[in-house]
């Protein structure tokens, strides 16, 4: 069987059962839509009775963090490797479906001198992993195809969930997570590490500050030509048999914008998508499909007449409030890497590629605090070094001042860091997380959307309300922060833990015990061995949570 | 009455009526289309029986271009001048609502040493104007609103027309100059000056050369804030009572990119629009309207509820061989000029904003014929300069060779001249002319096919097929050239006709007799005096016509 559609795999985990092969698609096996005059209208879900919304959605501060990652491949090992600086954390499990991935991790919280996590592997093992009582967060970086199963194991489990992006690939998946985080309780975050890119966040302080008047119109796009990358994406041994690699195979099979958040994520917030406003139309229109044609022929040595995917897509959003969001997609054509991020306001523009430039005139530079150093200063031009200098430190992000040092040496620009280092932040102390089921689902379903609407002529497709009525009860898109000296707390209680772990590993030697349980020659050394080990990180166990919480019965 | 349509003033143009005031809308009043699915379906009309189409229209070579401009506000000086210095044309006529601009543009012609023109001026200047038997070419640039009936007036009287853009402000306005061209085999030119500037024929030179591979998807725009401008347009006195300038006006009565051409005619040719691949679909999505409504509030001190168009409009097309065009409008918003010009190509990409700039890798450019001066040469990055200027040097296009250097000279950056040459070489060589009436409707469709689009939710809108089922007749756009041994006896005729004006005018002291005629005293003397000076432009015409054609009976 080529594929088995969500609700079969649904079934099939509810069953216990294992399966062979997992492949979402961005058309989902059970959308029905109507047409409104020229307009595709999406059925949408009820809410079920007595599940109420979870926008703001706050859950008991966790003191230490306790994370378990699945999928490491190409964006999971990052993440552990930042999970390993951020204080306040125990890194509990490490899961890939190749055993040897996950343990090559290992070596990051060797190296950090953190304690040995506990791995899984195989189709099935974040399943086993999702049902331990000792895990507050899955944090899923598998390919597309996982996403979603992972995701929802973990929630049905009770776990905080963060899902790499697309984090759904289908309105069905969007909906479902919605419905789990809604029962549940529990965060359900999509990874938009692109909302944590220094100009994004430095323009977001500009646009609710009125920097640039009212945004009015945004641009995002992920163009990235990926053939250097091609051939690294994992090839799934139970779906994949013309070896394409799953993000080749997710673009042949799969029209619409099907990797639309980087674009997407850091200009939703800006325009206070469902805190005030929500979109409402969408249109969308790709070129033909050229180069994803070409690869698969060249790699299967056989014609190819059924890419899906067209090597550039275009999707334009409508808002209740008459603003419109543009969001492009092409991974296919040669030309440099742009996510676009304009903002169009009423009274100042904002660009970010091919360089980082803002467009004010002389009083609105001055009423946004900054003195020009020029005369004739007009928009029709871009502000000069000093002018934007001085602007861009004057609305400096407070995420960027506390987080923007360590992430630039973590790698990857720095957002990845500030992006999970907030999500523990706000775990630790109680708070609302800065993106939420509902930004996950707006911005994921452009693939399906965008599908509808290509496949319909580029139709205008009616967008969900998926808050389902309450779009407008938060007024404004905002960063959730703890009073000082509550943060102050709870950043010495995880800085405290993190050394307290550190020194338990070293003084119990448990790497060492770690080597010679996973060296055992034989079964007998084995147990032996993994005793020995189990003990020492028991003592360690012990020995962080004490140091942080002394007052506390462990 | 506030305005009459198009349909009304045809009427009273063909009964020989004078008329109060006149203006189009982006909407035709008698536009009918009917919903295909989700696709609005306009329909067309048929081609009159006998009819054929214009493409590659060729007319009998005009040995000098006698020329008559109607308009002479913001555009049309700068025509009158450059026409001033393109030999082998004859300025016949200068033509104004108020007779004041049309005599002020004398001042040209007398510092060029050419003889004056004849002047007409009034609402209904045009109309005596067209009936002339000694025009070859009515040159358009009035406001909006005129740009129609005037052309078509010219049309009518059997003069090749060139009209500024947007030369059609409407679907039924479209159809009618096609009509009206095929009937008459007379040229019906859109004043398209983007096609015309450096990067943009250097862009299509390579783009034909196959350098960026297969051009997949372009972008266009005209995104120009006009604060500086607005109060400066034209106000009309018999329909712009508020006195808003008829630019504001036309942006408050009309929604749709009612300025798309500038955008849309460069790559549109890199395209080979009705030249192999034709338009087919089209969705537009516009913002709300936020600073036009501020301005008209501002301006009559009263609340402006009605105003139509959105602050920044984006339209997107889609070709039949699956190409998409993005298209922008935005004359509203603080940000600099921009018309985008993007082409994202199979093999290489080129964008000329915010600044010019083209991405190949090492092979394509070698391919291209371009030794790269680095080794790690990607199309992750833009060329570096050496490599970029010497691309654009091996693909100067040949009109820039021919006439970029005075180009350059006569304003503006260079391109309108370079439009008006090649009009003007087009007609004294009996060639086709670079942009033919089909050009004119396919780019400025987008206003009424938008404001359907947007009227309807955003809706797809089926594109017209202007040249009726023979868009595949022309294999790729071309520039047409004459033989070289031709172009350079046509030349030589052209400068020896400018040449020897000059010296019938110099030598008849034209201008002495003509501000004798226009000073005199009173009517007596002025009959006299007209006299004098008709005598002495009949010698100076007698003259001229001798020296370009010695042989030939005058």
């Amino acid at each position: 069987m080529k594929m088995i559609k969500h609700f079969a795999l649904a079934l099939s985990l509810a069953m216990g059962l294992g399966f062979q092969s997992v492949s979402a698609q961005s058309l989902s096996p059970n959308t029905k839509w109507h047409w409104n005059e020229g307009t595709i209208v999406v059925d949408s879900p009820e809410r079920a009775p007595g599940q109420t919304h979870v926008l703001n959605l706050t859950a008991p501060k966790i003191q230490t963090v306790r994370v378990a990652f699945v999928g490491l491949g190409m964006r999971g090992p990052g993440a552990v490797n930042r999970f390993c600086h951020i204080p306040g954390v125990e890194i509990v499990a490490l899961c890939d479906y190749e055993a040897a991935r996950a343990e090559g991790c290992q070596k990051m919280l060797r190296n950090a001198g953190l304690k040995p996590a506990d791995i899984y592997s195989g189709e099935n093992g974040y399943v086993e992993l999702c049902k331990r009582p000792d895990i507050d967060l899955v944090y899923v970086a598998t390919d597309w195809d996982h996403h979603f199963p992972v995701a929802k194991c973990a929630l049905e489990n009770g776990k905080h969930t963060a899902i790499e992006v697309p984090s759904a690939m289908n309105l069905d998946q969007c909906w479902q997570l919605i419905d789990l985080s809604e029962k549940t309780r529990k965060h359900c975050m999509i990874l938009e590490n692109c909302c944590y890119d220094y100009y994004e966040l430095n323009a977001l302080a500009m646009t609710q500050a009125g920097v640039f008047g009212e945004v009015l119109r945004a641009e995002g796009a992920y163009i990235h030509n990926l053939d250097d990358f091609w051939d690294w994406y994992w090839k799934n041994p139970s779906n994949d048999p013309e070896k394409l690699g799953w993000r080749m195979k997710y673009n042949k099979e799969n029209r619409g914008d099907v990797y639309a958040t980087h674009g997407l994520g850091p200009v939703a917030q800006c325009l206070n998508i469902h805190r005030g406003d929500r979109f409402t139309t969408l249109v969308a229109m790709d070129t033909k499909s050229v180069h994803g044609k070409e690869y698969v022929e060249k790699k299967t040595g056989k014609p190819c007449n059924d890419f899906r995917n067209g090597d550039h897509t275009t999707t334009l959003m409508r808002t209740a409030d008459g603003k419109v969001v543009e969001i492009q997609h092409n991974v296919m054509n040669p030309q440099p890497y742009n996510r676009l991020f304009k903002l169009t306001g009423t009274k100042g523009y904002a660009t970010k590629y091919p360089s980082e430039a803002i467009a004010l005139d002389k009083s609105q530079l001055t009423a946004s605090g900054v003195e020009p150093q020029v005369d004739n200063l007009s928009s029709h031009g871009f502000l000069p070094d000093a002018e934007y200098q001085a602007l861009m430190k004057k609305y400096e992000h407070p995420i960027i001042k506390k987080y923007g040092e360590v992430g630039r040496e973590m790698g990857h620009g720095g957002m990845d860091y500030m992006m999970d280092a907030r999500m523990v932040y706000c775990l630790q102390n109680g708070l609302p997380l800065d993106m939420d089921v509902y930004d996950l689902a707006e911005w994921c379903c452009l693939a399906e959307l965008g599908s509808l609407s290509m496949d319909h002529n580029c139709a205008a497709v009616e967008f969900p309300d998926f808050t389902r009525g309450h779009w407008q009860d938060v007024k404004g898109f905002k960063h959730a922060y703890a009073p000082a000296e509550e943060e102050k707390a709870v950043e010495d209680k995880a800085k405290a833990y993190t050394a307290a772990q550190k020194e338990a590993v070293a003084k119990n030697k448990v790497w060492d015990l770690y080597d010679a349980y996973k060296n055992a020659a034989d079964d007998k050394a084995k147990a032996k061995a993994k005793k020995a080990y189990d003990k020492a990180v028991a003592a360690v166990r012990a020995a962080s949570c004490k140091a942080c919480c002394p007052g506390k019965k462990k």
